[in-house]
């Protein structure tokens, strides 16, 4: 279809592939794409859009930016502990780049395997920057992780590190030296622009979490959706909040801000009674994916920020809003 | 979650309510939606972006942007004769503009409303405007209309009439006399803002129609891709083709232009064999829509037009491509 022009070439060109999975009837080509789901299960869907200068900088390689594109939606599909089935991708371009969209396509390509995902359809128009990723998952019915399931006496868990991508964006703006972090600042900057969906750990809280969000806006404003879905309140440890060394080497109020309301970390925030703290840990062993213990959930409504010794951590810790931050 | 600033407030005001339809198990709110398809069907999928200047004018009312934004969608799923399950919908906004959203959402709405499909999910960033919808369907194994099952000796349909949205689109650019249009103007605007997804039809056409694609990009262009699919070429009888009595108003070249390459008709183009003329015919009654019947498929490969003395049709009938037209 490449006689017809642009539009269709680039589809052609860099996003279409046999599609890979017996779960996928029909790819790239037709007016639809067909998936069939195995028999009886639910089907989870969710969608980003990534808007250049709010979801990422113009200094991003293409391959991390097709990477983070897809890894973003696939955080969505973790939280909820869905198994990936497919993928669509809508793009505007300012203009026929094909160096790059071979990255782009490289970078989607190469999570998209990883998860055993095919791309099955999609668009591409001319216009501002603009990529936008639906993705669907399946789980069983009755399954699914969901935002309202903490109850008082849950303990709060997050997996990996936090606030290292917030670190990574405040030295971009330079309110971090890049010289002072040195070699540091290359490791943030892949926490920025490479993060790693927690995909299998969300298929193994199955049945252990009893709520779980994936952390797009930082803790604060994500623990926030929970506690209003579940209503119930929470307690958290700042102290215990996971961190790198490199952000552990910044001035405390600079820690608070990237782990508390960083954004962009895409780590699992999730619930689960104090009882199954040894199916938690081997979740996390299966998946290959550190967690740590961080609080708990209360009946009294609202978020308490505590350090270690109980003590309130003073600070207004709103979630990272695209509109404002 | 109005607390945490402008997008979430946004998503909450406009595009929340409870979940419609017994398929949708968990609707907006969580990191991901859930929709339990009917037993053993197969999901279709389709996912369109709207750029302003591109695929809509800045003069659109919002009502009717919303409607066509999902209007474009159903039309794919309608071509595949899918039955309308659920949406998603990503939209970045320049600026929080509340008169412009709930216009977008009652167009939107209203046109999901009636085809008994729920909103699901989505996201909402600022950023260049930006409009990006997929929908989902459902359609038995095998029974999904394709643009691979073209056979020559088959007739070739379209529904309803084609070409008035092109000609509002060129009045609107100054080619075409608003004045000597008149009050036909709003008529033929009427065709371009607010195009009617031939869903219906195709839930008909299933197992009757051999091949079906839906007019976006106008129909040299789009017949285009089912010849290719389908490895067959075609004939196309340019006085068959249906139109308004506004375009047939005006001069024949910026009629065949409307017609081959108008862009944005959203009817069905379908194939199907000479003996199912009384069935094609009898889902067209069902659906309530009109169809004609305007040319052949043919062995020899190619697109020919000619005219009703079988003389052939002069001139250059590119799809309509987003990065050209």
């Amino acid at each position: 279809m490449s006689d017809l022009g642009g539009e269709f070439g680039l589809i052609a060109r860099h996003f279409t592939r046999p599609a890979r999975g017996g779960r996928v009837v029909l790819g790239v080509g037709d007016d639809c794409a067909l998936v069939q789901p195995d028999a009886g299960q639910q089907l989870a869907i969710s969608s980003d859009m990534l808007v250049e200068g709010r979801h990422f900088l113009a200094t991003v390689p293409p391959e991390r930016l097709g990477h983070k594109a897809l890894a973003v939606n696939l955080s969505d599909l973790a939280a909820c502990g869905a198994e990936p089935l497919a993928c669509t991708l809508a793009l505007a371009l300012p203009r026929i780049d094909d160096e790059f969209l071979a990255g782009l396509a490289q970078g989607l390509w190469a999570l998209a395997d990883a998860h055993g995902m095919a791309l099955v359809g999609g668009d591409t128009t001319a216009g501002p920057l603009n990529i936008c990723i639906t993705v669907f998952g399946q789980v069983p019915p009755g399954q699914a992780l969901l935002r309202s399931g903490a109850r008082p006496g849950d303990e709060l868990w997050v997996s990996g590190t936090l606030g290292d991508a917030r670190l990574a964006l405040e030295a971009f703006r330079g309110r971090v030296s890049v010289a002072a972090l040195g070699a540091d600042f290359d490791r943030v900057r892949l926490a920025m622009e490479l993060p790693q969906p927690r995909v299998a750990l969300g298929l193994a809280l199955r049945g252990v979490a009893s709520s779980a969000i994936d952390l797009s806006d930082g803790l604060a404003g994500d623990l926030g959706h929970v506690l209003q879905r579940s209503a119930v309140g929470a307690t958290v440890d700042a102290d215990a909040l996971p961190r790198s060394a490199v952000l552990a080497a910044q001035p405390l109020a600079m820690q608070l801000q990237c782990l508390l309301a960083g954004g962009d970390d895409y780590e699992l925030l999730f619930t689960a009674p104090p009882g199954r703290r040894d199916a938690v840990l081997a979740a996390a062993r299966q998946a290959g994916v550190p967690v740590s213990r961080c609080g708990r959930i209360d009946v009294a409504p609202g978020l308490r920020i505590e350090d270690g010794h109980g003590q309130p951590v003073d600070g207004q810790w709103r979630g990272f809003d695209h509109f404002s931050a």
